[in-house]
């Protein structure tokens, strides 16, 4: 079931999470794993741009999605290497252009929920240009995309606290990354595609995130024109995705979900009776590294 | 059951929500209400400190948490003034002493989860001088608090898609804060704890969101010495927690929690069988306006 996959979470990887010890609410000890978070500092050239917070994995397509989204690398830009140094815990991305943000990196907009700072009028752009794909969308394949997604072995269901998303096409999971930071998830996603030259117009974005202002914003910079979340929306959320004419659909839970943007796209060739509710593990979401 | 709080949310305020209409999953129409986020500017003094989104109340209390968390304002600074601009989104903080944070806004840390960027170095230092109380704390309030707090009306009920807080003393939830960013809603309790001379050292902060090396940074800040969650844990939350001697419980949720800081502070009080099982509804988190 998982060999659709290009890429994949390792939750295995010892970085990734660690074992610490506690007690339980009848005072016995026990161990649980919990997830790692640590500092990363990203270069553009010669200029200091920002520190993250982040489990770790991907730290190269991490800075490369993150400056792709923050319109500090163009879609022609050609980079020339990306360094990562795990010592001092920095990458510095390197293009032929000359790159100086100074100006930009003064202004930025604290975005809301799960956020990094964004300079936001620069963004709003991509909203007004935006010529997405009018793709359909058959809601059997949204239904096998969360089960094989809730499915996957990962560090949600291993030590909990992340966020996740995922790069889909018909009804096949492609590329699943996970982040402390959910921004984090969708910008090493973002840098991902990048260097594989991803074609996004026939893809569909699923995230474990809210479906906020930002999070639509970003889905739509990166061409893809259907986000999907297990997680509810904003209003602005709704109302930037109907300018997009993306397609936005949230609170999908076992036979559940609500369009709010989109729904015209919708073809319903899923029979419900054959859809299971949501499995009790994947309710109990933080608490999933003790079920 | 709710006359034990100074402050809890007003979901039928209508600027916080508004109603959309879409689809569900058998393409029947349908219309719900989904939060609103909008921007707030933040001057200090003459100075544009940041833009923050949030779902817009208590946009004073906001101000001054956010400028006492990043330590832009201290204990003992006069507020000579708190302007809210309606029809801007601006706040304007207004103290005696004069300020100046050029140089520390240009060097933000983005932290991990849900998070606004924050000058890391700086907040470290509030750990290692922590002195918290180290006081007991009884497992039936924990029970107890979390049974009131998770059947307060609010728009996390109503709406889906926030974060809350909750500051509590013994058994009784005295302030609950909700926002789409879940910093905001610790900011907003902050200042309101500033604004009216709340003594932290007898109090309990619950939170919705992810403990996470913020999350215990902030709470170490407010001079709370317990954080409860009904989230997971980030290792570096863990580690910082212990370092600052804060109690720290996470997974709360029906009968189970777990501590991984301060556990030895747990009086063990509450017959475990009389502890319902979380609520379905509440299981459903961002389900829980559909249901």
């Amino acid at each position: 079931m998982f060999d659709v996959y290009r890429l994949r979470p390792d939750p295995d990887d010892p970085r990734l999470s660690q074992a610490v010890s506690g007690i339980d609410q009848t005072g016995r000890a026990l161990e649980t794993r919990v997830i790692v978070e640590r500092p990363l500092t990203l270069y553009l050239n010669a200029q200091e741009i920002v520190t993250m917070m982040t489990i770790g994995d991907h730290p190269e397509y991490l800075a490369i999605g993150y400056l792709l989204n923050q319109m500090m690398l163009r879609r022609d830009d050609v980079i020339s290497a990306v360094d990562f140094d795990r010592e001092l815990d920095v990458v510095v991305v390197r293009t032929e252009r000359q790159t100086d943000y100074e100006e930009k990196l003064r202004k930025r907009t604290l975005t809301s929920g799960c956020a990094q700072g964004t300079a936001f009028g620069d963004l709003l752009e991509a909203i007004e240009g935006a010529e997405l794909a009018q793709t359909l969308l058959r809601t059997s394949w949204l239904y096998r995309l969360t089960h094989v997604i809730n499915s996957t072995p990962s560090l949600y269901l291993a030590a909990g606290a992340v966020h996740g998303c995922v790069l889909c096409e018909e009804d096949r999971p492609l590329a699943y990354m996970e982040d402390v930071g959910r921004h984090n998830a969708v910008d090493k996603l973002a840098g991902w595609m990048f260097q594989n030259r991803i074609d996004p117009s026939n893809k569909i974005f699923y995230t474990t995130g809210r479906l906020t202002s930002e999070m639509v914003i970003k889905t739509v910079r990166m061409g893809i024109p259907v986000l999907v979340s297990r997680s509810g929306f904003t209003a602005w959320g709704v109302e930037l995705a109907r300018q997009a004419r993306l397609a936005l659909i949230g609170r999908a839970r076992g036979k559940r979900f609500i369009a709010l943007a989109g729904g015209e796209r919708l073809i319903f060739d899923q029979d419900l009776d054959e859809v299971a509710e949501e499995s009790r593990l994947h309710r109990r979401k933080a608490a999933a590294a003790d079920d």
